[in-house]
């Protein structure tokens, strides 16, 4: 447990950890998945444990901590230069990043995917332990602080009605529902930052799919602590 | 014609058009589609005419905008009081919206969708003239000032390899494409803001689907002019 959140690695599957050295070797290193396939999977997992998970489709909108603080002082400096009318100083990133968005920075490979994009593809299969899932991404940079937020497209294999889906993801560890219709209040990168829960919210039957095999839902969480060092250290207590 | 741009109303249906009083009468109405729908149908028609989707998800990322000219200015007000480490002044939005995101503030309606999602899956199937095509929609507004960003993924009928449905892209009408995976260089809001081509990109085989009946890609289009007054002046001139 770390801060009375339990470990909520789902599916850990050893295969999918490399390099991982245990017991009484020095240098241990922890295996972290990509931030992005990490706030995805820990709404899509409890969702697929129950229905199986035939077709992902991911738009993400990423914050800059993912590309580090620098990144968030860029944003930060740009914002502050472009609203007194100056040119925005590009360092980390090659364009104006603030009130402005664009492609993920990871480089493109040949499959016309970004890298950031097929570490969730992979991901998505060696946590699950499925080579079959399919799952496309599209990874977007946005002007927020920290926490990313992704649009999630999910087909089942069985029929998973979207009132059983809400009940599953409020039970599930390390998530929080926030999905109030009437209100319209719904997840938000601001309102994850700085907390070790994953939110998710619109949690809706998909009109595009037959019958209740599909789900559109939107999930936030804080790419610093999710997404990476609280994830790392739960990997750790578990093998450890 | 329009500034040179030819008339660029895919598919218009005249039954899709409520409300057009032609001819002598005086006080005709234009129905215009919803900003989000021309942005995505301006890029995702022409390969609809070609190889006919039956099914399209799409995640956007939607300018203040489109809320008007007043949220323009709250975001901007926004901004310089989060940097000066003051609470954000909320009248438009009830919410933060510097450095934040959050889903669409349209109402929400019985089967969990909000109204400008449901007007993209409504809207597409009166355009294109068919009532079977899937769609669904996640909007989230963004903090970027104008010109709306869309993530579509889409289905065809027939097989649509990607280097054919650039080729398809760059000759169609009102449509621009940016897509050079070597720098990186893809549609941002920016760059479409104050133009009215709307600009795609990240032109794709999905990975997730079998053959080549899928394609993923990124479209930018200036939310007040072609989503909005443009497109409104080219039905006026197509019709009267």
């Amino acid at each position: 447990m770390v801060d009375g959140v339990p470990l909520v690695i789902p599916e850990v599957n050893p295969e999918a950890i490399d390099g991982i050295k245990v017991g009484k070797k020095k240098g241990a290193l922890i295996a972290n998945p990509n931030c992005s396939t990490i706030i995805c999977l820990m709404a899509a997992t409890p969702l697929h444990r129950h229905a199986k998970v035939t077709r992902m489709v991911v738009s993400t909108y990423q914050a800059a901590s993912g590309a580090g603080a620098a990144a968030m002082h860029e944003l930060e400096l740009q914002t502050r230069e472009v609203l007194e009318g100056k040119p925005p100083t590009c360092n980390i990133f090659k364009q104006q990043y603030a009130f402005n968005l664009f492609s993920h920075n990871a480089p493109v490979l040949e499959n016309g995917y970004n890298e950031e994009e097929m570490k969730m593809v992979k991901e998505t299969r060696k946590i699950w332990n499925d080579m079959n899932v399919k799952v496309t991404a599209t990874c977007i940079r946005v002007p927020v602080m920290r926490a990313h937020a992704e649009s999630v497209n999910l087909q089942f294999e069985k029929p998973l009605d979207e009132d059983t889906a809400r009940e599953i993801l409020k039970t599930a560890p390390g998530v929080v529902v926030i999905d109030d219709r009437t209100s319209n209040r719904f997840p938000t990168p601001l309102e994850v930052s700085n907390k070790d829960d994953v939110a998710v919210g619109r949690i809706r039957q998909d009109v595009s799919q037959e019958g209740n095999h599909g789900l559109d839902i939107f999930v936030c969480g804080d790419q610093v602590r999710k997404g990476a060092a609280l994830n790392a250290v739960q990997i750790a207590e578990l093998l450890l």
